[in-house]
């Protein structure tokens, strides 16, 4: 039963609101655990691979060999942009953020796309999904050499998506440690139940638009600092703490002293360890150690000591505080890391996208009016102050 | 209190939930009651102007003339686009579809942004609603004359929004019947509380990122059948009958015989007439009758009746079904239905995304988990079907 009128009060933000079903992603923020269509992400971070992980979304089950080889395929099918999309990238200002490139880019990519017209059926949504993860990794490799005035080195078939994408950026064959790293922060990124990109997508796709109406939205939700810009921000904390040359643990009592939030602690949803952080610790510390560079694990690692024993709310470090030091030591520069999160991300946003256009409602919640008493004088314009 | 693990049952598509406090837009659907700031969508249809309107929604108050007077100059001073963005559009495959090609402008409009680094600032954002109103504007008429090969008209200063944009599409200074019932058609579409798109602008926005990355996802959610779509889908089946030479209510009669949906009846939120349809009603009719066209409308009149006297859901006329005759009606292309849409409803986006960043909590609702049990095994290669 529809209320015409809304006068129940807001949850602000929707908290603990359940705003769908959904088969894809399972969270407990309690017992801290994150499971992709049931299967742990501890599971998932030690024994599966991006491609595997992305077949897991969108298909729902793990894939055989035969089908993993063919969505690799796929993919590696999938690495092709219009010349018009690196056209266009080229004709973005010196000024323009990875970020707005990103999404203005993939807005674009839909008049190349062939199924474009085909807005909401399962099998063409599936040859999106596949497009669109080849094709943002390419995009945001490109647009950040185009912006350095480097080439374009051409998609390696013989890598996996990872490899490619570190390749593609870079422009040399990335190192094994590399490529593991890079695709084990991968998987822990790729979905996260309702976040709000994701429920950013799910509100678009829910008008039974197309696909790529639905993932410029979600790139621009995680354009926001409240959600994707975390890392970036724990980051440019340590770089002021290592300019300063200060002591980790004094500069961070000092800004929470200025009532300032130290970034990459605490979530809506788990009050215990992200279980992401899990793994993003150890990479940090072992990337480091490899490299013989463990400067940014070191001061991590004293932050969070001091973190876990001071906070009295119980924030625990989230998936953004440790990812900030391994794209650090995997050699991103700072603003590429919300982009690099969409390139893992486009996994799940696809995943909630095809599910809700499988089994759609158009999501149209209400609001609870607070302005004038209606009918409020239309005052003539004399009159007005 | 967070619910860390969401077991309540979803309503789907949110239907009846309040999602946020509002003090922009009140609806009683149960009483047809359609209010801007407090004031009836009645009031405002006979006595206002859209200018006027977007100040109200904007600024929570009727302008007094010197404010008026000050805001339209801004709106004027706003209609600049920067030469890239002419280039850009120019560059877009023949294929393209308006609203990809707004999708995409809109989104490479904050490029050339003199605030947008500016994410959430109160006065940025009153400043980028008032550009982002006549740009979008000039985006959905350029990117007309583009398509069909014409030149571009400079912008008239002397012209209201309404004309100007009249004038930007057809390249001829529009008449005053033509201007006034495009202004009343901006003035419904302005608003509509948390309809999907702009409860979509919201969610991104909640994120804290800029209004130029919330207002690309509100086009790619009303460019949905669901949401923007409808008074195309109504003007084909105008155009379908009007091709057949059949009788309008024949026709009809047959589709729902098919169990097809005759487009343009009933609403999510209103139980009764639509106030918007009212006035639409009225100028199609006007309309018809002052070119001596009155095809559409009476048409479009035949088929209401129909529907009021035999639908047993008791789907009533909404906002869609009279503005397809009154577009066609003033000579605009049947896929500008959608666009013209952007064009009003920027005001409202706008309003709602300065709303939510004066007073934000990012937007996460939670899923209600249904897929497999967790944990679910992680079968290895061998032992997978």
């Amino acid at each position: 039963m529809t209320a015409s009128v809304a006068t129940a009060p807001a949850t602000k933000g929707l908290e603990g609101i359940v705003a769908a079903t959904s088969k894809i992603c399972f969270i407990d923020g309690e017992k801290g655990i994150l499971a992709y269509r049931g299967i742990d992400i501890h599971e998932l971070a030690s024994k599966s691979n991006f491609e595997e992980v992305c077949y897991l979304l969108w298909y729902g089950k793990l894939p055989t060999q035969a089908e993993l080889d063919g969505l690799r395929k796929a993919m590696v099918e999938g690495r092709k942009l219009d010349p018009a999309i690196i056209t266009l990238m080229k004709s973005f200002p010196k000024s323009a953020t990875p970020m707005e490139a990103l999404r203005t880019a993939v807005s674009a990519l839909s008049f190349y796309d062939a199924d474009a017209a085909n807005l909401k059926d399962h099998d063409a949504n599936l040859r999106k999904s596949i497009r669109l993860t080849s094709q943002i990794a390419m995009i945001v490799a490109y647009f950040d050499r185009i912006r350095k005035g480097k080439d374009l080195p051409a998609p390696d078939a013989s890598l996996s998506h990872a490899g490619n994408f570190l390749w593609m950026l870079n422009g040399e064959k990335p190192t094994k440690t590399a490529t593991e790293a890079f695709d084990i922060a991968l998987i822990l990124h790729a979905d996260h139940e309702f976040n709000a990109s994701t429920f950013a997508a799910r509100v678009i796709g829910a008008t039974e638009t197309d696909m790529h109406s639905c993932i410029p939205g979600a790139i621009g939700a995680l354009k926001g600092p409240l959600h994707g810009g975390a890392n970036e921000a724990v980051m440019k904390i340590l770089y002021a703490i290592d300019k300063a040359g200060a002591d980790p643990v004094a500069y961070v009592k000092d800004m929470i002293a200025q009532k300032k939030k130290m970034p990459g602690f605490g979530h809506r949803v788990y009050h215990t360890e992200d279980p992401r952080a899990t793994h993003l610790r150890r990479m940090s510390k072992e990337l480091g150690e490899k490299d013989g560079k463990t400067k940014w694990y070191d001061m991590s690692d004293k932050i969070e000591h001091y973190m876990n024993e001071t906070n009295q709310k119980k924030l625990n470090a989230n998936v953004d505080f440790y990812s900030a030091s391994v794209y650090t030591t995997l050699g991103i520069d700072l603003d590429l890391f919300t982009p690099i999160f969409a390139v893992s991300r486009i996994s799940g946003w696809a995943a909630h996208v095809i599910e809700q256009h499988d089994d759609n409602r158009l999501i149209r919640p209400r609001a609870d009016y607070q302005g004038p008493a209606v009918p409020a004088p239309y005052v003539p314009m004399n009159e007005r102050k």
